[in-house]
């Protein structure tokens, strides 16, 4: 029998930063903080809000600073915003963000193509970034992307992703964040990444970021929390897409992971309908049909 | 490291009978042959391909004995039937069926709405279908539904669904598909599920037959492989969607389960290209975009 306290997993919800900036359209901040205070109303207490990376590569992240100053204040909810540099992480802190985060590679080619530098290069920037907000009491999560193959480079070895992890927790970031940016890997490949990192920095720090492309995230995910992870990344409706694979699924709907978990046993904090209503608003916002399994259920059975 | 001779699982290729029957609109005897053509091609070799129930009650189903009578016959390539009584299993055998399953529910409240009678009384009718059946040399696959939950009784106890599941092997039903009809079921119910049926009947004989409506079916093949089944039930291109949440998702897609198996180091003996291109076959013809997550990505990285 199951214990009447049910274990608990964070979901860090992703969609307004992740998903969002893959969105080819250009978002209105109104619909941006729109889509927050919906998904903060179903329950959701860690949000990616904002990047502050230049508008002039990413035009749907304009707007952040404002995002972040209208978005709802609640106790016990967390936004956090992208950094790409000392520079992004002033904007960051001027914008009054209490959480940041990095993002380096696990794939050389990757990080060159991403980021146009080493995955040497983009630690050293980062330490700095880290640095600098550590100093001034702001959490820093740290991404590693490509942690189960890399569009260029094909597998990736679950040492180098550890290397990465290892190296971004030593410079101060708390939380990592292993991310299947291409969202080709299986349960087993994601066991043994897991393995490997875990072996270095315990499982308790590390968060797990599927992408469904190849419909493997809730897998993954089911697999992770088998090796402890209680934590995984989601973006709401499935938004994003995927850059690699246009026309395919991006990152895990959070509605399908939060299906998963409370089956499972596990406590989420999170309604899930009110979760796929601020699915339904961003989708219509969009024009774009949801990527969840979840939501599309949750629509035909109340049909 | 892995040993060089892959394990090895073996699809059962629904689409052409649980899927097709649950499209909506007329499908040719041509339309069913070619499918189950490009099935074969791709290195399908169990196919459910034809169902000999009254087609007054299952149109799409017409013109099953011709469709037998059509299909490649080809060494190692299996074909079966589905027979509602003893009535459907003479024109299966008539067909030159060669297996015929029947099929019984875990739910009591379903077997009624589903085939007007008890549980019993089903498992009672078939006995005569299966010895008939086997006194003429020709296999039996016993199908239990809702193993993970019914539309209408909500749980379903994994002794209830062992119990239906002894039942059909005691009869002489060789498989035992176990199906989560309404896609509603996890890893952890799917193994609790098995483990007591499995405790009954050893794993060897049981087929995962995984709905995928709620965006679980590769999460719950994941866990039933670790269990030990090695034989899943799918549909190419997510053919069919659901009867009772309609608009949403109905089998796995076995385009979705082939990469995952494939992924985990398993071999089906299936070349994942072809099968999509029998999936864009039945896609066409239906004017119906695929339900494969799998399907989509490569249709999406070729583009």
């Amino acid at each position: 029998m199951r214990s009447a306290v049910k274990p608990s997993v964070k979901i860090v919800e992703v969609g307004p930063r992740d998903g969002l900036q893959n969105e080819k359209q250009p978002i209105s901040v109104d619909t941006k903080v729109g889509l927050v205070e919906r998904l903060v109303a179903a329950g959701v207490t860690h949000i990616e809000a904002a990047s502050f990376v230049s508008p002039k590569w990413v035009p749907q992240m304009a707007g952040s600073a404002e995002v972040m100053a209208r978005v709802p204040k609640v106790p016990g909810v967390h936004y956090s915003a992208l950094v790409p540099n000392l520079q992004g992480l002033e904007s960051a802190l001027a914008a009054g963000c209490e959480e940041v985060a990095v993002f380096a590679a696990a794939s050389e080619t990757f990080s060159q193509r991403n980021i146009n530098c080493s995955i040497r290069e983009s630690l050293e920037r980062f330490r700095s970034v880290v640095d600098t907000a550590r100093a001034q009491g702001v959490r820093v999560r740290g991404y590693v992307s490509c942690v189960l193959g890399c569009p260029f480079e094909g597998a990736i070895d679950p040492e180098q992703v550890a290397g990465v992890a290892v190296a971004l927790a030593e410079m101060g970031c708390g939380e990592i964040s292993l991310g299947d940016t291409i969202g080709r890997g299986t349960p087993d490949g994601a066991r043994r990444m897991l393995e490997a990192t875990a072996r270095r920095l315990g499982i308790e720090r590390l968060a797990g970021h599927y992408h469904d492309t190849w419909g493997m995230a809730v897998a993954n995910i089911a697999a992770s929390l088998e090796m402890g992870v209680r934590t995984f990344d989601s973006s709401v409706s499935g938004l994003g897409g995927c850059p690699y694979a246009p026309g395919a699924t991006g990152n895990v709907a959070t509605e399908d992971a939060v299906y998963l978990l409370h089956g499972m046993g596990y406590d989420t904090g999170i309604d899930l309908g009110k979760l796929a209503e601020a699915g339904r608003y961003i989708g219509e916002a969009l024009g774009r049909p949801t990527s969840s399994r979840v939501a599309k259920a949750l629509a035909a059975s109340c049909a």
